[in-house]
């Protein structure tokens, strides 16, 4: 199967040969077999010429789940060239959250072709989903779900899903309903497979039901669909009455999504869901100088402490070469501490309840890690910069200033890098932000700070 | 729903009080409306005599389902303390691939005694799917799948269906095989039910079928569910006979656990799949010191460079006070790159191929990046450092200094940190590893060799 991904050059090659040799019958004969996102792989990569002219080889149910998988970009050129039937084919033929989705990254004139070749109802759907917030469960929930009435018998239920399944985005969770539409049960399909023809949906049904909130981040929403194993979770508005499901295809996504946030944001990136390849420079740029600067003006801090310390400095010039060094040790320390604690809270796992407890672990470990790292720099300033490189300016004295600014910076670094994430959080901010650049910049004004403090102590400077 | 985090504190008062007082049947109705993993983690916060207790008191498939939540601890804790009817009522509600979970965290004697109490069929698959290796697709397939033969009517197959589907992971796909177990085709639940009762299997399957072998790595089985959106892959062997399918649960957890993994590499730190909290203090110990030993004896060649060049700083002290800027703002520029590309490489978006593509994006984002980010810094040393703190050491040829190597830098910094993920892809590392500690050790002398050069160009030391 992963063969696709090597195989993708060749196809190209057969594809546009197919298309320069106009055989298209048996080009059309080569896409059959593929998987919808297979095929959009290889429609991002043909030319805007060529691209229109595979769509259209496509049968229309395997064109619209190849449309919803092609980039924005692509989407809109096809939607440009297309005839008002071949849009309103297409438009069939999607999902609605998938419609939804296409619209959200469509300028306004091609937003307006899609609403006028939607139909009614559709349309009414599709304005409503667009109204929930960016972030928010509404805005990737369907309202294409079976609903049932629990007075209905088994095989009246089953009567139901032949209807209305078609266009439903899953039959495999069945809702079900009262008559002012609030959520009383669900019952899955398996269920209904397995229970008597005469059965009465209220007597089978499930009715301690989990479900969420159109105006729910959607990423706990996402979470708690991975926590609990679902395939769908009902969405339901302020007084309970079920708006729509959202199933676990795009809880993935969301997942996938917010963990590349997460990672860009604790790379002081401004998070972007482009893919990397499809992304221009200036766009690049702009997602990373605002945080480069920043961090940049800000060491200003840590070159101002060594330029107080300069005079001490050039008395013992032997202090400079260990800098880099405390400073690394430091940030690298703090970023280990700042990303599990960050993992941690995305994952649910730590609150900011358990703040103490992990201060208490952070303290701990910063202990035992201090002490090792101390003992084994210990022995390397004596064996190797003093006996190997004959450097006497290491004394004892110089390398007890390093071991003993190396422990206590361990210290602070995880101290800092245990509790920025979680006070960040606390007052609003996503945690990630709080991850190694940050805590770095942090940590290298404490080490520096911890570093002279030791030398006026021990060296006397 | 999500009350239940918030309720959790107050929930595990009221089920201590009602053991305390022996007021079971309220304990028992108090739980039953919950689901499995909500009560599951409630029970990892009981003592180890409350836990049996609360345990005992679910129906045996709530039991099943919350035990399979429990962490690998609290399971061994009930299992040493479940007789033997106990164990084999357990383990005939558990799923076998979650069997196969517990059992590959089981100490020995544990493992014996549930093989011994799991009847001859299971206990021949647990062994079989125990031989696959930890990071293979065999390793968390499920053998208990629906399968049917091409030749069976629509309504054969529901028989069958509703026959075997009660001790099946899912039913809403069911695969069809012929006389020898090769894989044909497959049909979903949703198919059956829109056909006629008398369609026979063959004409209705779909045929052109994504599966993965036993021996695929699980990440990339996970992606490929994620990709093409399905709710179930089917896991074949060298000769195509349907050995087991992947479900989108597991699907979920191999991609949550890699996401966790990828980003302790990315700070430095072994993988490890324990919560943070039930994490010990020396496996934190153990899965940090590693790296934070190496990188602080890497960071030894900075502190050579920076000893070479001690009497040149000492006649120019001035520009110790920039090394800490221009180590960081190269470190970030370097990670800032190398995350990019591995996350990039992890969702399967940039391969080595596309290295001479992303070191051109990358040299053009550099420079754009390194031009302003060095003007911003020659406006800063002239305005603040020489005018506001006058600081007279600050001159013309020293604030060129610091620029030009705050341009080179960034430019090396993000060709390192590009480069270097590809590189150890290729060579078959992690390319998680090369992220931020990593690439700020090189970056630091990188940047060191260039400050130095250009000093003594500019500055004549």
């Amino acid at each position: 199967m992963f063969d696709m991904e090597n195989r993708r050059a060749e196809l190209l090659d057969k594809i546009e040969e197919l298309i320069l040799r106009k055989q298209y019958a048996q080009l059309r004969s080569l896409l059959l077999p593929m998987e919808a996102a297979d095929i959009a792989q290889l429609c991002e990569e043909l030319s805007e010429e060529q691209l229109p002219l595979v769509f259209r080889l496509l049968p229309k149910e395997l064109a619209a789940e190849v449309f919803v998988e092609l980039d924005s970009d692509e989407q809109e050129m096809l939607i440009r060239g297309f005839s008002n039937t071949e849009l309103k084919e297409v438009l069939d033929e999607l999902y609605l959250d998938d419609t939804v989705d296409i619209v959200e990254e469509m300028p306004a004139n091609v937003v307006k072709r899609i609403l006028r070749h939607s139909d009614p109802d559709t349309r009414k759907s599709i304005n409503e989903i667009l109204k929930y917030p960016e972030d928010s469960t509404g805005s990737i929930m369907t309202t294409e779900y079976v609903d049932l009435q629990k007075d209905m018998t088994v095989a009246a239920a089953f009567k139901r899903i032949r209807r209305t399944g078609p266009d439903k985005e899953t039959i495999n969770i069945c809702y079900v309903i009262d008559k002012n539409r609030r959520l009383i049960g669900l019952v899955s399909i398996r269920t209904l497979l397995l229970a008597d023809e005469d059965a009465v949906i209220e007597d089978i049904m499930e009715t301690s039901i989990v479900s969420v909130s159109t105006l729910d981040d959607q990423e706990l929403t996402a979470r708690a669909l991975s926590k609990y194993d679902f395939l769908a979770l009902p969405v339901v508005d302020t007084e309970n009455r079920l708006v729509g499901i959202v199933t676990v295809d795009d809880a993935m996504d969301v997942l996938q999504d917010e963990v590349t946030e997460d990672i860009q944001l604790m790379a002081a990136i401004l998070p972007s869901d482009k893919p990397y390849l499809k992304n221009g420079i200036f766009e690049i740029f702009r997602a990373r100088i605002p945080w480069l600067l920043l961090l940049m003006i800000s060491a200003t801090f840590t070159g101002q402490i060594i330029a107080k310390f300069e005079t001490a400095l050039a008395a013992f010039t032997v202090l400079t070469a260990y800098i880099p060094m405390l400073m690394d040790t430091g940030g690298n320390s703090g970023s280990q501490a700042s990303v599990t604690v960050i993992r941690g809270v995305s994952l649910g796992q730590i609150k900011f309840s358990d703040l103490p407890q992990v201060v208490w672990k952070e303290t701990r470990v910063s202990i035992v890690c201090g002490v090792v790292l101390s003992a084994a720099n210990f022995v390397k300033l004596m064996l190797v910069d003093r006996m190997l490189f004959h450097n006497s300016a290491v004394t004892v004295p110089v390398a007890a200033t390093v071991c003993a600014t190396l422990i206590l910076t361990v210290f602070c670094a995880k101290l800092v890098g245990c509790t920025l994430p979680l006070l960040a959080k606390k007052i609003g901010f996503d945690p990630a932000v709080m991850a190694s650049p940050f805590i770095t910049t942090i940590v290298d004004a404490i080490s520096l700070l911890i570093y002279f403090q030791f030398a006026a102590l021990l060296l006397g400077i």
